[in-house]
């Protein structure tokens, strides 16, 4: 998918949600886990309750891979369905690899042309020589780790690296790097006060924001302060909605609040194609 | 498995050699392609032909992930040959896993227990709450990439960071974390003279080495700046070993290669036990 397809996709929606597909066998409704696939069946039913309402699915692999074949099998059916019945959605593997090379490439491999994820998410310790493997694939995206919403980032994203942050020293570096434009950005919601920094160094990337929500970001603030003339936002929400009810009403629910979300969503929109 | 016992099998075999299981299909002898499974196939036959010449090995999970379901359960059929034929041995899953709290107990679920590896390699970047919880499990080990061996290492790793270089910034935060007598970590032998200076900071703490052979470090250059009393190093050899010959003999091969590594390493601990 072209970024420009996802603008698209944005105005049309009037959305800029992405919805997080982790799903936690202890959390999904007790009548699900009778069924042969429950990951599955309960990932296909909240899809057709919120696919309207989204732009973007994001499956983080962790919930997946810890349910061993099983669940990595849950994972292909997934991306499969969204694939097939809604391709105009952005598909996020929400996976944080990284590593030398030539195993960079082999990751790349997995998440774009195997599941054939429209995008992947990769950590930056490793440097350039473990980013731009995946950035070689035309048309997919690398979203990689900048300021993540935990308490952890501020051991070392935060710290003064080379005279900035680290994580300013991540961003401009990466910018250096051969096919960066198909680079977007992990932000969290929880520091949208740095997000107008950040602007100042990507003026047009994409950010995925995680944190809005359960972990407490606030999603006006998050739009002020981050912005840009062609939105250049996917706002993730995980456990808010797809854990919105545990019994079997619970994709109803999860449409409810994603609506929320998208309700406030337009009208940032509207106020901001006016402004 | 506990470190004491680590120690004990790399003072009985003489050699604290790893074994990087890395199957490229592209690169495996090509009688085995027409087997079910040739990843496992080709897995089974090093392991044959290699387990009484190392202490560790290490399957990188990006080479089991480009191939799906299929790959996924090579990996699975790997290790539980592995945990089955030889517990003795130390198993590393190289995944360069790292997420929120959460999300990384679900990740240490996947390797501690639903494949059962004894260690798992993570990525240092989203900090304490992202690794504390894979130091959780007992008997386990949490292998946290320090200083990588490749060049993108200089974009990041060894950049001034909070006074000291980011790498040691890592190293000295992550020794104020809970359980952190659990982790490891991963040094580059392309950087042998840096582990003199993270010998200061870790006196103890075993470190595994990869870069020896066909990335370019050497052996003796590794273990004179990087052995601790208690030996303390598992030096990594992928490519080097398992793609000894693309021929029928390539399971012998890898022993020859495996062999010439053991002796050179059975004659540092012989001279260091004389010293």
């Amino acid at each position: 998918m072209t970024t420009q397809q996802l603008i698209n996709q944005i105005h049309k929606k009037q959305s800029f949600l992405c919805i997080g597909l982790d799903v936690d066998l202890n959390k999904i409704p007790a009548h699900l886990l009778e069924k042969e696939d429950p990951i599955f069946e309960f990932n296909k039913a909240i899809i057709d309750a919120t696919h309207h309402l989204c732009v973007a699915y994001k499956p983080n692999t962790a919930f997946y891979e810890a349910y061993g074949i099983k669940g990595w099998k849950a994972l292909d059916k997934t991306i499969s369905y969204l694939n097939e019945k809604h391709p105009e959605i952005f598909t996020i593997a929400d996976a944080k690899r990284g590593d030398i090379g030539n195993t960079s490439t082999m990751y790349a491999k997995a998440f774009f042309e195997d599941l054939a994820f429209d995008s992947v998410t990769v950590a930056p310790y490793m440097g350039k020589d473990s980013v731009e493997p995946f950035l070689a694939f035309e048309n997919k995206h690398t979203i990689m780790l900048a300021l993540t919403s935990n308490q952890g980032a501020f051991d070392f994203q935060t710290k003064e690296t080379a005279g900035t942050e680290l994580y300013k020293k991540v961003i401009s570096t990466s910018k250096t790097w051969q096919n960066s434009e198909n680079l977007m950005y992990v932000v969290g919601a929880t520091k949208a006060s740095y997000l107008g920094e950040i602007r100042q160094l990507i003026p047009d990337s994409f950010l995925l924001v995680p944190g809005v929500g359960a972990q407490g970001g606030n999603l006006e603030e998050v739009c002020h302060y981050g912005m840009s003339a062609n939105i250049g936002l996917l706002i993730n929400s995980s456990r808010g909605i797809i854990y919105a009810s545990h019994g079997t009403d619970f994709a109803e629910a999860a449409a409810t609040k994603a609506a929320e979300l998208q309700v406030n969503m337009a009208s940032i929109l509207q106020k901001k194609s006016q402004g």
